[in-house]
């Protein structure tokens, strides 16, 4: 049985805590989460995990693993604490929404050694992994271009925006990863442009609701982006990839499996609604894949360096917007 | 340059000097209808053909084929003086509503030698084709059972309907012959419920307007047949063919390649409406292949003796319907 | 906490015993299943249930329900004996192959008064629950007649076949219930004609692979049903009912949502597969109906009785094709 | 009864020649064409018109229009023709190859008042209409942005690349087209990067087979393009345009209506292939449009100007393809 350790109690946390109390070989011993909730309580009741505080977590030593759930800007330092204490951490992105911090915290993590997943959950979902596996495969033929389109169902609060690094580090970061993902090869050019416009309260905290991003990858393929905060139809979060012989289609997964047909054509539902649906099998895999991590220590499909490495790109696709112009990166490259 | 006459100048019969027009070979000589129309009058006009009586068509002893468009009370007549004169000729279904003459002509035209194409259109549809060619070829494997859908957009009005000789000599016949043209073999039993469920006219007008049909094959395969002179979003022909290795489908086609997205899902347009749409590309195929009949006696894809065949089939079913059971047909059932 | 006893630890028993387990009000206390297995121990062992006999069972006075997935021919015993002793009951379909077995029960359970939910999940199902409500609400406007297919992907072993009744009773019974849910009213006639088309195995079990049947309510209304022991690409398990204003279509679940275009076209993933993965919702949601049939007393969508008509249908539907006619049914037939 | 002459036997020339025969109103007198080809005596025989030289045609004073379908260098001179000599004019894009060029034959026919109608055909698509005119409608909310993909189904022979004039002007000029077309405004930046990813013959003949671009329009609103000389499928010619209420798809037309499912899954056919034959609609719209320029001076979907806006843009992508930046466009911009 493997003893974790949550931080955070809110969405996704939730989340996380329910995967884990379905899992055969885990046990939740701690929650940390220092703001009382009715939800926080309530978890606590439902798994027998004791509500603590932080030190708690890194003073005991029988401890194997911890999840980051909690807000972004604890991220670092939580990450940090675990790899001082030799503890396994599966972390929610973003590592940080500053990037020398994140730089720093990925030195720390890679060097302590300690087992590291990123959660960029659309690795794990079969459909994306589908299109991954086929393309290493080499069954599709040679990748040529990308093309990926992610919107959200309607535009987060302003509260939201104005914590969430912009759109770049908080949406747009998941296709910088599956960009990577897919080519098996780094990003050398990336060029955005953004606007602000469906929701002036995004204008107003200073960030972008919409946004066109091309990538040139190191071997001269593209990867276009479409990033938006709103379809009319609720959450859109699809992909093709036109390689030589195939193109594969990552689509939108419907709500209902049924039609209605009348005078005015075919009627059909709007896809699942929102990541916590339509990527719930994704996070349950996840979980597994962290026991995975522990107990063999198999590696994850998303690691602490992948981190980094898409929020480079969303830095370069910030210096891109503001500079008017494309950012060449390299291993080296910071804003 | 090949010169026909055709009989009948109303909807279908212009579809046929339309196609007879745009082809190089045919020149369209007469058009019989003794009923004044500006359509009749334009279309002898736009085409050259000369308006006359019957007789003048089968005295022109030069004159190679017939296109019979015409009321279905006069095919049998036309079909008997084509027979006797030696012209070929190109037939709308059905050759009479009363089987006895059903019987009388189809002996006559077969002991005349002369080419007759029955029109079926159907066949000549390039998806059913490709459906049948793909059974018949046994790449799909072996053939167990089919279903088919025919739903008209609207109830007829009540003028057609009495004149129409019934839902099953007039709209499931096609569906008949379409059994036949898949299996490759002869049906042996027939079973039919039908109703008025729609359209008090129809009931008023001693017809139905909804019938399931179940015909069992020589073999003992099956087919089921849905017909129906309604669906709430135009014309519904469809078909599934299950085989050993493959289910087979021909599907309604779109009017239009748009997809409307918002917040009730996602919308496409209804299927192209009506069959004269629909099977336009059908019908110009059964016009070359009326070309190939009389220019190279390349027999048709449906011949004289399948107009017989589905009407024995559309009889059987009025039988069974009216007898509450199932009637076994053989080559000398007759009702 | 309600606790409960699971009769048979089998393939459906694991299922139900799953939902039980993650069910916040229940406790599994007992299992009976008198076969040793590795599967019934560990589910035992997880889910902290004692493997008891069935007298341990029926003489725990403080047990409020029973939950039957054993094997069919015990069913009925169970049932009675839950009607003896007060204990509210989730039954497996079917409730006996015998139909005056049936009948007993059925007037027992009634009698008793016990609460009791009948396991033909598919009602359970949010697709074909939406399509019910759909038009029981009027929205989709009078119902006129539906179209059913139940194709499973590949014929059950013969030892399966001769202990199923026969595909009527076996399978096309949750078409039977189907067809009753949506109509609101009850089938006045049946045709059905069925062959071994597939397997020879089946044919050698004395049983039929292939069946179409056409169902006539009392109100004038059709159904008509295919039922198939082999689909080429899995799993066919949709429906469609044609009403005055709209069609309305369950459809087939895709195992994907990614599709691979190639020069051949567009290819979609297979459906999923089998039943145990395409309803795992609905057995999820008939458990939560169970509690609330227990804790509160609210009617579950499927009965006791529902058992008993659907299985009538299954009974004529025998008897129309043995005798080679429809059969009129009413609240007293019986084969 | 309006005589026209036609220039170029060729491809395109042939189309505009059958559908200016189809038309009721339409009489083709001249073909001009110094090529000798089976194909150009057959269309002259099939029409009745006389294969002449240029100047037949320009001192021809009762000919009231030109159809220009002749190779693209031959296009201006055409076009300062009829200007000269007041003929309306049906010419295929582009105008020229060289920009320079393009803007002096705008100007001189703008002064000449000349009716022009520009054959970007895909205005005339009843799908990218009816997007066109819910957009302009209001009716689907505030365009925001859209996303264009324009793929041929294999790279062109190396000859054709090298008289293009290169992939943006030859392909994504009517990608640049509709861009315009939709928003119903200017675009104010460019930003193009393309490779050879497919074809090493485009690369030797200096041109790219992948290109990925973004417009900004004046306002503010984003276009994105994906442009390739390959699609694994075949013609692949597809929009989005995401509005504040509801998202438009023109999609792919597939060539059949036939779906095929075995234990691989379900297989539909590939589109249209290729644009002759998805554009057949429409090219015979643009003849109607035609006549109803000449006619009723009715303005045509697209103009001469809108020729030279295009080219603007293609000249600008190519200019920020090679300067590695977006490039700012307005009125008076040229490369």
């Amino acid at each position: 049985m493997i003893e974790l350790a949550l931080f955070g109690a809110g969405r996704i946390g939730q989340v996380h805590a329910a995967n884990a109390a379905a899992h055969p070989s885990i046990r939740l011993k701690y929650i940390v989460d220092p703001i009382e909730s009715a939800d926080r309580d309530r978890l606590a009741a439902a798994t027998g995990a004791a509500i603590v505080d932080a030190e708690t977590v890194f003073s005991d030593s029988s401890l194997p693993g911890v999840v980051i759930a909690s807000s972004t800007d604890t991220h670092s330092d939580i990450l940090l604490r675990c790899a001082q204490t030799g503890k396994a951490v599966f972390c929610e992105k973003p590592i940080s929404l500053d990037f020398a911090t994140v730089r720093h915290v990925v030195e720390r993590v890679e060097t302590s050694g300690i087992p590291c997943l990123l959660g960029f959950q659309r690795r794990y979902d079969t459909n994306f992994r589908f299109v991954r596996d086929r393309i290493a495969s080499g069954d599709a033929g040679k990748l040529e271009h990308v093309v990926m389109h992610t919107r959200d169902p309607s535009p987060p609060p302003r509260a939201y925006v104005e914590r969430s690094g912009g759109m770049f580090r908080d949406q747009a970061i998941h296709d910088f990863d599956m960009a990577r993902y897919l080519l098996g090869e780094e990003i050398a050019t990336v060029y955005a442009v953004g606007n602000s416009l469906i929701d002036p309260d995004i204008a107003a905290a200073g960030d972008i609701d919409t946004a066109m991003i091309t990538l040139t990858s190191r071997s001269g393929k593209f990867v276009q982006m479409v990033n938006c905060r709103r379809a009319p139809f609720g959450y859109d979060q699809r992909l093709e990839a036109l390689c030589s012989r195939e193109v594969l289609y990552v689509e939108n997964r419907p709500q209902r499996g049924v039609t209605i047909a009348d005078a005015g054509g075919f009627h059909s539902s709007p896809p699942m609604n929102y990541f916590i649906e339509r990527f719930a099998d994704a996070y349950r895999a996840e979980m597994f894949a962290f026991v995975d991590l522990i107990e063999t220590a198999r590696a994850p499909l998303a690691g602490i360096r992948d981190g980094l490495e898409a929020q480079r790109l969303a830095e370069a696709a910030i210096a891109s917007m503001t500079r008017r112009m494309p950012i060449d990166v390299d291993a080296n490259w910071q804003p």
